[in-house]
This record gives structure tokens, sequence and C-alpha cells, in this order.
């Protein structure tokens, strides 16, 4: 549990009360009560108004705000203040103001707007979160800490730049390591001093984003900017250590969010939160996957769903409206998939600013009687229905897919072989093709254990970092089902080639050899072609974007190219490895192909579906105690039915018992608790 | 009369004689009586050559100028040659020079280059003002001023800087105001001393030309901008009337430009002139409506139209010419809806530089014998044989569009909820389905006098300004009839939301509450299902972009939505208020439902068209001693009809006698003067 | 003969054994061996390694390798290793680093990083070069000095601005000349001394790459870059040629690289190079003419293909495969068309950085079972077979095609009349028509001797230099037939328009009078519609993009626009002059009206097709000793017929005499070699 002090699923949101004055509050107050809101973050970007100076704190709106909403039965997660900095500090000092990427000296403005390699920001920021842990570590309403606020963005600077050197430093201890590992013969590159390095941006290598003429020293500069920013976070958290001793601290991610190895800030949160934005034509698989990945940066501990708008955004470009029950449906998809709170940005609307048009459970109007407000008040009731039963449920999924920022980094940056390779969409692919037929999925990092897992997918697994083909062997030795793709087994942790052929680390697991990529244009497709011998998947499917040519050295082929002039090499293929299968796919293919593949993967494994049902019901379960929640979503605007078999359920929401074929009301969803199996 | 020195309506244009030596001037003038010229813009970028060194003023060059012009029968609008900086200045005082949005420094080049908060370039800029009205204010050629050239763009300079801190302290008197007025407490900005406050560009909070954190911040710089401009024209314009008591100043406006207030600039203005320049494609309406904008800024007082070209442009993407006839067309177009003077740009090509290839009276070619001097030739003997007719004849118009800068801005800089949003869009659609039904109609600033008009139309009244919605009121309780539509009545002039329901202020006299406003993505629509009980409007319509989920309060629903799940709630209402009725359209319907709900508003107030005619013949009166000249234009390619009612005109162009049903040739003219009616 | 010391097709390419360890060294020598290669480039980035501090050079691995390559078989093009300078240089001489278009100081990173007129940049290269020329002249290894790499990319330095104004003195001696030259007087830009002049970027008077506001500085900016740059390219090669007589000297072009006038840089050039990367899509003719271009550069003189990769790139958005023998099919393209090398960028594949994903003849895998190696191998040993055969065999082309990147500056730089105007794709319509046909066509600059040719064509021939008018009437006058199109005789070298009529100074050569000049829009089109009486075309072909209103002076009229108001006016005009015919064609055709037109002008000159075959079998002839080498490409993939006339010829790939009509294998090449014609 995240803090037993509040014993169920916590519900609430972001809370700018400094926003509006006191007549306000008490209509608050009120209004929380009536939406069944138990828990309010505050204090998110307050820091100009509890520190107007740099010898000024003043807590005094904060202390009472903080009895104010304990006596009204709302409890606070108290975020540090540090989200944006002041304008006298930017003013005072400018080295707390970022350089950009493309090498311009940021002045005050926005968010996400300080150097984090300032060591005026780092003292600055450590000192307030440390002041307010001193005072506020034993308040009652107090249940987690919550610092900064959706940490992002590089920074250039000078001062980053000199941190960069030293971290570099760390990483390779020699500048002839560094050349080494950067290939720095390339292109005259090499380095007699370390102060010759300076930061990749449009002033030196990079350009258009993600295009870099070394892919070393850029990909080296996201590992540092993340743990730049990484350090930012732990400075703060050791600050707040230092008093309160028991008090969980997070900071809320961004799910898919690409410059941040969340898998490496995930070992200093104590729990995981994310705010979770999808808009109207997001899939909901999609949601779904990101959910499994922020339950997955902890080994699937449950984490806290910090925000999510009750209707609508602002920065979208088309904000549309929650359409009715989808608020709900979208915060049990949630909770089903490992969320253990239910929070929102934001509590009441803002008047002025960006972020004006952002839907609140306390709207413009200011009264209760809209619909978004209904809806959370209706919410907040089945939550309070639901107490503590689902609180740090888990997983129970048998397949796993993996997932590597650093690898994405690589990928994102590389220099062909086509501009329309996308990991993350590539990812997607196959955790639909699972989340289609019910199958429960975990999406993983490669420090994960494997063995709890039957089936494990590794999608462009491009780069191999050390021990990660021997864990990978390992597994597929010992029984496991190993899925990897074209361009896998490229490159090492420094991008650097594994000559000898592709895929390198992974040829002998996968007994295949790459001999060449090729990549089509985007009006080209090919095709795979079964062999006649391999289960239920027959005919020919299509696939595209990249094809490896490969040769089959140990594997079985089990499908063939269609066309081009290396039609009939292989394009699937499976290896026997000790007591498990080692599987290539050779290519980006359709999704019919990749339903019928993985679906005849787990039937082979014996992973069952949870349950009979069409694609637009989404079906996953958390266990504990011996028991397992199967959440039913029905994300169609019709009912639909759901088989789930013959064993009796009881739906938590209503109380009546089920089994066999239920229907799920249209945008609907049923709880259902039962034996686990 | 602008200046009745020249009592007819003026024809002639921009001429840069210092780009030739003197025998092309003789060609000019031999070539300009040709073409019945009798005006010349001179001096707009001569600012480098009169003043070749701060301390020196050389006008031998313009004085002869001025002669020559006068002894062949032309007259001058006098350029104050402040359109560019000289070189020299740039050098010698770099502030002169802007910082752009990007926060770049620029050197020397282009126009529109000089920072209007310098010191320098205001001393130098009115210097030379007055010594060009000191010598040439009784020079028999002078017939106007024409300050600089085409204001516009925005500086980010540490001179504005200063000057926006200053002028923040004299619209808010205090930081609590500005800090209150802005909203600061959000992200954190709120500021300490004025000196924290920089200018919101690209290193601050802005992005993307219109996308910014602080909406407050942004507007005021708008206003800032258009402010800082206005002063610099002001001090030329002080500057002049010093020496020059009478002679009508003005500077040449550029139609619907986005970054200057136009309705406060008019005030300075002694005659508003602007710049025409559609493409072969821009919609004839939406150049009528620019018209009549520029018509409204003072109040429906004739203006000048500055430039045209005779032909062709140079800097869109596909010059196209001025199909034969269109230049002529275009010119009645202008004169018909408020012009009293028909200038080009340019009465002879430059051979070099950027604009080369814009047309000219004078071609390349030098001579006489091309179609475009021909059309120009004939255009110059219409005008010469109109005389004095139409000068100071105003519009009738009983229809007033309103149309507001500020909340133009406000629109622009919104975040959410829908990039598809596009304010002069909107009023365009409104607009065009009046002129389509030869309704006469004014283009209205929030500050004009509302009692001329039966009907106010506006559209997308996001922002509503003090005093806007108690004279709305009175307009209404007096008998008017009031149109708004969805996304109004949201905010106040700080672009703070008006809470306790949208749409705030004009909430009671459009009896209604908006609850939601949903946002389509670009490939959704909805539909406008009438009611049967209301007039000629049956059916469905579609609409699209937002939709305003609406609640009737004290209005009658017309007509509610057809799909979605706000299906069956009101998208159109009617309000009676006092003897009037308040009309709100809750999305943004198609053209035949514009066209169908305008034209019954104008029947129920009894406002007739004016012809009966197919929309691509334009119609549109004058009016002036009890006479009304009806202006017929056929912007088709072939010969049109027109019934234009059983009183008896006359055609000024030919002296024929019509009444009844008249055939207006293709890319035809007629101008029938009648009795007003 | 580039260098006699290899009497033969040079075969070999980049090749950067520093990056790997003496064990590859020799994997690379036993499979250059298989491959047949015979020269390697060396030493293209290796400043920072042989030059590790400013005042050491080392050059024993240069030594080492220089040796073990000639001791293997292998010569050597020796690289002077400035394509890039080293991070200590930039770190201590900030200096020779670039400042970029949009005014920001570049850091070290990337190539083309030196600034062009830093006089320590200079001073360096000047030294390096010097030095290896002096130790390597006499290299047994040694056939060619290849100078940097890729020249390219502008500089906005304050150095290149000092240097900008020295060379402006040069061109023009006086600020008043330049003011003329440039129109100054336009928008107010007249200059009183030389430090008024600043450089053209974005923060003066350029924005998106090629707009300006001043075309005469922009123009005269890009001739001083394209001079900066050859000015270093100079600097070196006095270095060498201080030590190194007769070895030849060159530096890689890039084909159609816009930024540098590669006329004017082949002038100081002993042989052309060039560096080839068609993408899949890439039409061959295109590549053909690019080919020609690079051969006409030197006035037909053979070139060095210098580049082509053996199958991918990297930096293109989809690197496709080379399909199985194209690689040998665009090789003997070069060769057919004037190359006396086939080289590769690269031997073997890098391991990191930005190019690692480029194709080599050693691929990744490192053995030499491999497509990509037996094609290469395969071709090595066919080259090897061919030995001096073709070594300095000439076209014998009677028709010639202008291009000049004067002309395309000035039209790239030009604001109007039309954005859909492509200096490139006008003279590839032309280029393809006769290539189509199998018509042998040479591309020529305006400095070439226009006696060699029964025809020339000048599309778009917008910039008419001094001279040029003259020397294309002395052609016609003696019987050469002329074609040129719209837009063309407009402006003089300084892109100012020459008064008096267009064609300007073309006008009595082509008896034609363009009064105006239509821009359709993208989805507009027109008509050529033929005279009965002319030759084959008959009928109506369409075109578009601009169309020029044309009048008749003495030109005969042979085709008449289908529509629009100028429909019946000319479009397609001839005029008699002389003893030759000047022919105007008034918009861009499609390729139907090029081909039949460009099939008769041949036809009427006597200019015989090479061969009767369908278009996708490219055919060209090299000429030498009274003896043609004709080529017969297959682009197709199948088998196609040519008849290649009665006359034996021997195919010099098979040894076998073939005559009258011939099968070319689908993606095959026959060499022909027969008597001369």
């Amino acid at each position: 549990m995240i803090n037993d002090k509040l014993p169920k699923i916590w519900y609430g949101g972001d809370y700018n009360p400094e926003q509006w004055e006191a007549p306000d509050w008490a209509e608050d107050e009120r209004m929380f009560k009536l939406a069944g809101i138990d828990i309010a973050t505050i204090n998110v970007f307050s820091w100009a108004l509890i520190q107007p100076d740099e010898d000024t704190y003043d807590f005094s709106g904060l202390d009472a705000m903080m009895d104010r909403l304990y006596k009204n039965g709302t409890y606070v997660c108290l975020a540090t203040a540090t989200g944006a900095h002041p304008a006298w500090m930017a003013r005072k000092y400018p080295e707390v103001t970022r350089v950009d990427v493309q090498g311009r000296k940021r002045k005050f403005g926005g968010r996400h707007n300080s150097n984090p390699n300032s060591p005026v920001y780092r003292k600055f920021a450590a000192a307030i979160a440390g002041k307010l842990a001193e005072r506020y570590k034993d308040h009652p309403a107090l249940l987690a800490w919550h610092i900064s606020n959706e940490y992002g963005g590089y920074d250039y600077s000078e001062q980053s730049e000199a941190a960069f050197r030293l971290w570099l430093k760390e990483r390779y201890g020699t500048l002839d390591a560094l050349n080494k590992a950067w290939n720095t013969r390339f292109w005259g590159h090499t380095f007699y001093d370390w102060d010759e390095i300076v930061v990749p941006n449009e002033l030196s290598e990079e350009w258009n984003g993600n295009r870099t003429n070394f892919q070393g020293i850029s990909l080296d500069y996201r590992r540092f900017m993340s743990h730049s920013l990484l350090e930012c976070y732990r400075i703060e958290y050791d600050a707040i250590r230092e008093h309160s001793k028991d008090v969980p601290i997070t900071t809320n991610l961004m799910g898919l969010y690409q410059e941040l190895d969340y898998f490496e800030w995930a070992k200093y949160l104590d729990v995981v939160s994310w705010d979770n934005y999808p808009a109207l034509d997001t899939p909901v698989s999609l949601t779904a996957m990101t959910h499994d990945l922020m339950r997955g940066l902890k080994q699937g501990q449950p984490f806290m769903l910090m925000e999510q708008t009750p209707s609508q955004q602002n920065w979208q470009p088309y904000n549309s409206l929650k359409r009715p029950g989808v608020m709900r449906l979208w915060s049990y998809q949630a909770v089903a998939r490992g969320a253990d709170t239910v929070m929102f940005f934001q509590l009441r609307r803002s008047i002025g600013a960006c972020e004006k048009y952002h839907g609140a459970v306390i709207e413009h109007v200011g009264h209760e009687h809209t619909r978004v407000f209904r809806e959370s008040a209706e919410l907040g009731r089945e939550l309070q229905q639901l107490g503590d039963k689902l609180l740090d449920a888990r997983s129970a999924a048998k397949v796993g897919i993996l997932f590597d920022w650093e690898n994405r980094w690589a990928l994102d940056l590389s220099s062909g072989p086509s501009v329309a390779l996308d990991y993350v969409g590539e990812v997607h692919k196959y955790y639909d093709a699972l989340y289609r037929q019910h199958i429960e999925t975990d999406m993983i990092g490669v420090e994960e254990d494997f063995g709890k897992y039957e089936i494990i997918i590794a999608p462009v697994m491009y780069m191999v970092k050390p021990g990660f083909a021997k864990k990978a062997e390992a597994f597929v030795r010992a029984g496991g089902t190993f899925v990897t793709t074209f361009f896998s087994g490229i490159v090492n942790e420094n991008d650097l080639v594994t000559v000898g052929g592709y895929p390198g680390e992974l040829r002998s697991l996968l007994g295949i050899w790459a001999e060449e990529i090729d990549a089509l244009l985007p009006d080209m497709k090919n095709e795979i072609v079964m062999k006649e011998s391999w289960n239920a998947l027959k005919g020919s499917y299509d696939c595209g974007i990249l094809c490896d040519l490969i040769h089959s050295e140990e594997a079985e082929v089990l499908a063939s190219y269609g066309s081009d002039f290396y039609a009939g090499m292989p394009v699937l293929t499976v290896n026997a490895f000790g007591e498990g299968k080692a599987y290539y796919i050779a290519s980006s293919p359709d999704a019919d192909f990749l339903r019928a593949f993985v679906g005849n993967l787990c039937e082979e494994k014996g992973i069952a579906p949870l349950v009979t049902a069409a694609g637009e019901v989404e079906s996953v379960q958390r266990v504990k105690d011996g028991k397992s929640f199967l959440f039913l979503l029905n994300h169609a605007a019709s009912e639909l039915p759901a088989d789930i078999g013959a064993a009796e359920r009881t739906d938590l929401l209503t109380g009546r018992a089920v089994s066999g074929q239920v229907m799920v009301p249209a945008r609907g969803v049923m709880i259902l608790e039962g034996a686990l199996q």
C-alpha cells in the first residue's frame, strides 16, 4: 500500500488554491465532499509564492491550506514546488535558466526552465525541499511527496557542458576509451583533451531533433541529461528523507516520454506515478500498453495515476470532450493495469494562462450541476465502495514485451536504414496483437527477471547491452520462447556495430544470419508467405518498412518473402535452442499476421486468453491473495458479450454473481472477483 | 473630400523616379498623361538618399521631382521616407535595428527593420518628417502625407523590453494588479519587481508564432507593439503638423494584417489608406469584406486605395496575371465600397531587387503598347469622366458585423480548444452569406455606434471588453437583432475567464448556458436539425469545428444537434430581450445554413436585398445627398442578369437609363445613379 | 589518361584503415585482391590523427599504410585530410569554425565545418597539404591527389564579411557601381561606406534558404562563397604543386550540388571527379544527365567516378539496396558517359557514427561471401579485362544543353513569378526527351565552344551574361539550331532586368516579344495547339507553370495557346536567323511534346538516334581513334531488344560479334566496339 493512512484507491488530483480567494476554498471543500475526493496534490507551482526572495520563506498560506484540507477530510500529496523557478531567481542568477538545443540562452518563462546542472538551482531546490519536509513531515494530511513536476527537457549550457565532461571521464576513464567508444577516427574527431568535447546540439553535431553526425556523443548526452535531471530529483529526495523518513516519494512521469530513461529513474522512486493524456483517437491499447510499462518500471508494483483530465485537455490540436462514461472507463483501465490511485489534473479550472481550457472536476461555472462533476462524483462513490479490495494486487502475465529507452534513443538517432522505422510503433504492434486476444502482458525492461515469463518478445532489439544475449539464451535454454525482429542485435551499448554478421550477439540464439537490410519506399511492400507446415498460419501476409535478407544457419524456416529479388528467402524462422525456441521476424508484419502469430505462440505455451470476446472489450486481471480480479472494459459504444468461463465470479460494482457469457454495457466496466486459476 | 485640390477619384500610385535617370522621367510624364494619372506617391524609400549621413540633408532631387510632377499635372502624395532606415544609421547606431522573435539581433537589411523603441530611430524619424513638412508644406503639388510604409513587425530588443515595463506600469499601476491580470500564480510566475518581466518571445514564453505559455503577457505585448509602432507614426504625425497644418496625413494599412490594432490606429489617421493584394484565388467576398473593414475603421469615412497591382504581384507563391477587365473590376470594387482613390504599386517597374516582378502601369518594356497600360489608361479616362460624383458618398448598411483585433489576438493565442478555429474565417462565413444575398453590410469595431444598425453579428465574440455587454443589451433592448456564436463571452480584456457559466457577461442577453465545448477532429461533423416551426429553414445542415453544449435558460430553441452524445441539445437559440432578439449559434455552420439564416433575419427586419441576382454579381451602393449610386460588379466570365427594381437609374459609365432587369457584362461594372429609397 | 601508371579503369574507393587494427588490414588486402581492387582513397579524414597538435605531425601510420598498399598491388588516391578540422584547432582558434546562415557561431562538430576565410584555417590547410606532397610526391603508390572532401556549405562569419567587402571592391571598383548593380535605391539601401555592407543571411536579407530581399547581394554572396571555397582548394593545390609537379589533383564534386559554380571550379581541377548517389527512385536519365554535366565541366575530358555505394546509402530517407546487377549497370553508366574510374565509398564499412549503415565492398560481416562482394568482384574482373580500351574516349554529341550555375542561383533567388519553377527540373525535361530517343547529348556551360554542335538547347535562360547573346547569334547565323524557353533573356549578370521588352538581348535572335508572364496555380494548365503545317507534331499538348504571352515580330508561329484569355497567342515559334533557326517555347510543355519536338529537330539536322530501342534501354557511345564504343544499358527488369544497325560490332564483355537487333539482358550491359560512323 502506498500509504496505509488512506487504505483505498485514492481519489483527487492537482489543486492550486493559491489561484483563488478564500470564498472559493469553501466551495471547493463542499464540492470535494460531494465528489468523494480524498486527496489533493498541492504546492506544485508555488515556489515563487513561498520563497519571495533569496532569503525569505513564507509557509503561512501553505500551513493554513494543509490544515483546512485535513479538517475537511482531504489528504495531501505535497509537491516541492520546484516545477518552475521564480522570476527573481532567473533575474538574480541567470545561470538557472537553460540554453536550448539551438544554443540560445533562455530568459525567464514557461516551466521546465531550470538548468539541471546549475549549482545555484540545485542549492535552492534542495533547500526548499528540505524546509518543506522539515515543516510538514508529521502533518496528518500528508500522504506522499511529489518532487518537482513532469521532469523533462534538455539543457546545453556551459554548466552542463562541464558536467558532461566529468560524467564522461567517469564513464570512460580515458580519452582513448572514449575515442574508441565514439569511433572518433571517423570524420577526424579524435579528442586529445576533455575540454575539446562540446555539447552535441545544433551548433555542433545535431539537427532536426534527432539527427546527429555522431551517434556516440548524442546517445551519451541523452544518458547524461536523463542522469542530470535524475540527480536534481535525487537531491530533493535526499533533502526530504533527511527529515521525513517514511512518507513515500515520487515524481510524476509521462508514460512514453522520449527524453528520460524511466527504468533508471524508477529505481529512485518509492512509487511510480504518471500522467495519462490520451486523445480522442489514441488507440486504447496504446494507453493500456503505457499503463503496463509504468507498472513494469518497478517490477509490477502498483503505481499512482497522478494526472488525467476529467474531460478535456487544452494542449492537443483538437481537445475533444471525453464522451459520457469514458472518464470512468479510462480510470478503471488504469486501475485494472495497476493504478492504486485515480487522480486528476485538476480539481478546479484556472481562469488564466495556458491551461485554462484544461478540464477540471470543478469547471469554470463553479457548481456541481455539470456532466463532468456528476460523472466524477459517481466514480468517487464507486471507489469508496471498492475500499482496499484491489490495493496491491498484481499482474499474472506470462508474456513480457521488452522496452528499452537506450535502444529507443539509438534507433531514433540512427542515420539509416529508414526514417519509417518507429520503435514505439513496432512495440505497440506486438502489444496490440496480444491485447486484442485477451492475453495478459507485462511491459518489462532488460534488467527484469525473465524467469517469470513463458514468452518474451523483443521488437527491434537493435542494441544489445552487456549480458543481455547470455540472459536471453539462458531464458530460452530453460524452455522459454523468445521472439525478436529485423534490425536486432546490431550494436553494443555504444552504438558500435557487432561485426561478424548480424544479428551479432543474438546470432547463435536465433540460428540465422542477416546478410542485408532492405529499406522499402513508402509505397512498397513485401509478403510473408507461410510454409504449409506451421500451425494455423496459412497463406500470405503483408510486411514492409525494412526487410532483412536472412539465411538460416540452424533455424527452421517458417515463411519466406513473396516478392522482390529476395523472394523465397526466409522471413520467419524458429530456432530450437535448449528446451526453448527463438523466433526471428525479418520484416514488419501486418496486424493479421501478428495476431495469428502471437495467438499460436500462446496456445503452444498453454497461455489461455482471459476471456472470449471481441477486441473492443479490454480484459485484464489483477491478483492478490489467491484471488483474481478480472476487469472487463467495453470501449465500444454498444453493449458487447464476453465469455469469462464456467467459474463463478462476483461483480464488485454491482454485487451480482456471474459466469459464462456476460454482457458488458457500452463503455461499461465490470470488476469480477473470483478464485485465481 | 480628402483634399479638394483634386476633386475627383485620384488615380496614380507609388513612383520611385530615383531608381532611373532623367530620360526615363520624360517618358514617365508622357505616359502619365496618356493614362490619366494625376497623383504619384513619392519618397517612400528615399531616406538614405536624402539623408546621406547624420548631419546632411539633400532635398535637391526631391525639389526638382516635385516641381517636374506638378508642372506635368501630377499631384503628390509625399512619403516621409522612413519605410526603411539607412545603412549608415544601422552601422553607426546598432540600436536602430531590431531583435527578432527568436531573440536574434538583426543587422542592416530588408525593410520593417527599425526598432520602434530606439530613441535614436525616433529622433531621426521625427527630424526628417519635420524637415519634409517644413520644406514642402506649401508646395502646390502636395495632396497628402504618407508616413513611413506598411508599418508592421514586432521587436524584442532591450529598448522594447524597458519600454514594455513602463507601458505595463502605466496600464496596471501595481505589480499586484499585473500579477492578477496575468494570473501569474499559474506556473509560479509571480513578479516581485518590474525588472523581472522579460519580453515574451522564443527565449521566454512563446513559440511557433502564436503559441504562448502566458496569454496575458503575450496579449499585452501585442497591444504594446501595436502601440509602439503607432507611437512612431504619431511622432512623425506631430512633426509634420508642426509645419503643415491642413494637408491630410495617412499611412498605408494592410487590410486584415494581424499584428496591429487598426481600429486604434485609425483614430490617428486623417484618412484611412490601404494596400489591396488579392490573389487569383482569393474569394472576391473576402476582398469586399476587407474594403468594408477599412471603411469601418473611421465610421464609414471614405478611404484611399493606396496600393494595388495593375496585374501581377511578385511575393505570392503563384503570381498570376489579373485577367482582362479584372483590374478595372477590382478597382471599382474598391470605389463601390468606399475608396475615393485608385492607386497602384507601382507606376514604373523596378529593374532590380525583390519587387522587380511586381506589375506596374509602365512595364519593363517601357512603352504604352501593352495590355496592362491600355487597361490602365481606359480606367483613367473613366475616372476623369466620373469627376466628383462619388466623392464622400457613404454606406447605408443596416447590418453590422463586429471585428475586433484584441479578440482576434486572444483567439490566436489560445491554447485550446481547437487549432481549427480561425477568427477571420468565421467572420468571413457570415459576411459571405450576406454578400451573396446582396445585403449591404458594414464591418464595425466594438466602439461603433450600434444605433445605426438593425442587425449586429458578432462571430466568436470570445473576449468581452468592459462595457460591451451592456452596450449589446441596450442595442437589443431597443429592438435590435444580435447574433453571436459558440466560444463567445468567455474572457475579459485580460483573457481571464468570466466564471459562473459561459457565455459569461452575454449570458442573460442570450438566455442560455454553455456547459461544455467539444472540439471535433478534422474528419468529424455534426448537424443542425431545425425545429419545424421556424421560418424557411427546414431540415438539417452540417456544422463543425467546435460544438458548444448549451442549455436554454430563457431562449427559444430553434434547432438541435443531430448526432453524438449531445444530439437533441440546442444548437440554435433565440432570446427575446426587450424589443429585440439575441441569437446564439453553438457551432460553426455550413454556408447553406448561414445564407438561409441571415436571409431570414434580414427579411424579418425588412432589410431588402439591393438587387436580385446570382452571387457572382456583387452589389453595393454608396449614398450622398439623397442619391444612391448602385454598383453592379460581375465577377463571372460571362454576362449575368440583375434585377434592380422598377425605379429608373442612370449608368454613370454609359449614360444610359436602366430599370428592371439589366445585363451586367462579363467582368463588367455598372454604376447606377438613382434616388435613394 | 589520368595517370598512366595504372592504364585501365581504376577500381577501388575510399578506405579508412585508421578505424581498424592491423589484423583487419591483412583481411582487407586479401579481399582487395579477390575483388580486383587496385586503388584506395586514403587519408580523407585523418587531419586530427596526423597532426595531433599545432606543432606536431606524425606520418608514421600513413607511411606504413602507403607501403602496405603498394606492396599489395593497391595504388593510392591520397587525400589532404582537410575534410574536417581537428577538435584541438577549434578549441584553440575558435575562428576556424563557421557562423551559419542563422548567424549562429558554430562549435566543433560535423564536417564542412571550417570557415573558408579564416586565415588560421587556411594556414594550417596549406601546411598539411604541402607536407604531404613533400613526403609522398615520389611514392610509387601515388596516382592522384584528392584535396579535402565534398567542398560545400556557406559561412557568414566576420572574417567572411570582411573578405566579402574586399571581393566586392575588386568586382565593382566603386560603391557607385555596386549601388547601381544591386539597385540599392530600392528600399533605401544606398551604401556610403563599404563597411555598411553586411553578409546576407537570416539576420539581414535572407530567409527560408533561398528567399532574399536583395537578389544582387545574395547572388554575389553565392559567387563569393563559391570563390572562397575554391580559394581554399587552390591554396592546397598550390602547396601540393610546389613539391609534386605531375601527379593529377582533384577534389570530389557532387553533381548537381547547388552551392558551388562547378564550371568555375573545373578550371582548377586537373581532372574532374564526383560522387554519384542516386536513390532507388531517382530517374536514370537524371543520373545520366549529371554524368554528362560532370563530363562537360572540362569540355568532355573523362572524369573520375570518385564515389558510389556498392549497395546502400545511410543518409537518404529510405536506404534501399541496389537490386542485383544494378551496381554493375550504374557503374557502366558512369563509364559510358565518360568515367575512367569506378570507385566506391567505401571499401570497408565503419562500425560507428553516422555512416555505419552506408554500404561497402567489405560489409560488417567481414568476409567475401556476400552478394555485394560477389557483384563487386565480378565487376572487378570485367574491368581488368577491358584494360585501357576505353580510356580517354570522348563523346561525339551534336546536341548540347546549356547549364549555368549563376542562372540557377538567380532563378532560385527570384521573388516571383512562380515557386513551381525549378531550373534543374526544366533542364532535365529536355535532357530526358533526348535520352529516351537515343540522341547523344552534351551538358555544356555558357563558355563552351558552340561550334561543335548542331543544336543547342538553353532551358529557362533567364540570365544572359555579357557576350552570350552575340555568341548565340553567331551560332545560329552559321546554321545552328537554338532553342530557348519562357522566362529567358530577362536579366543581366547582376540580375538587373534588360528593359525594352523580354526576352531582352535574345529578342532579335528569337524574333518575338514576350509582353507578359502568367503564373498558373498548381491545378491549372494550358495547351500547346499545333498549327497544321509543322512536321510530325499534330494536335494538342499540355503545358503549365509559366505561360509567356508573346507576340511574333519576325518568327513563324508553330503553335498557339489553347485556352485562357491568351488562347490563340503563340506558344511555339521559330525564327530564321542567318543560316539557322531559333525556337522559343513559351511555357513548360509535357513530355509527349518534348519528345516529338526534339525528335523533329534532330531529324531536321540529320542527327540520328544511336539505336532503335525502348526508352528503358540507355544508349550512348564513346569514341576514340576512329572507333566507336556503343554502350547499351538495360534499366528494365526484363530483357529488351535494341537495333544497332547493319554494321558489325564486337561486344567487349563477351567477345561476340553482333549487328542488327540485339537482345540486352535485364539490367544488363553491352559495350559494342565498331567503326565510328
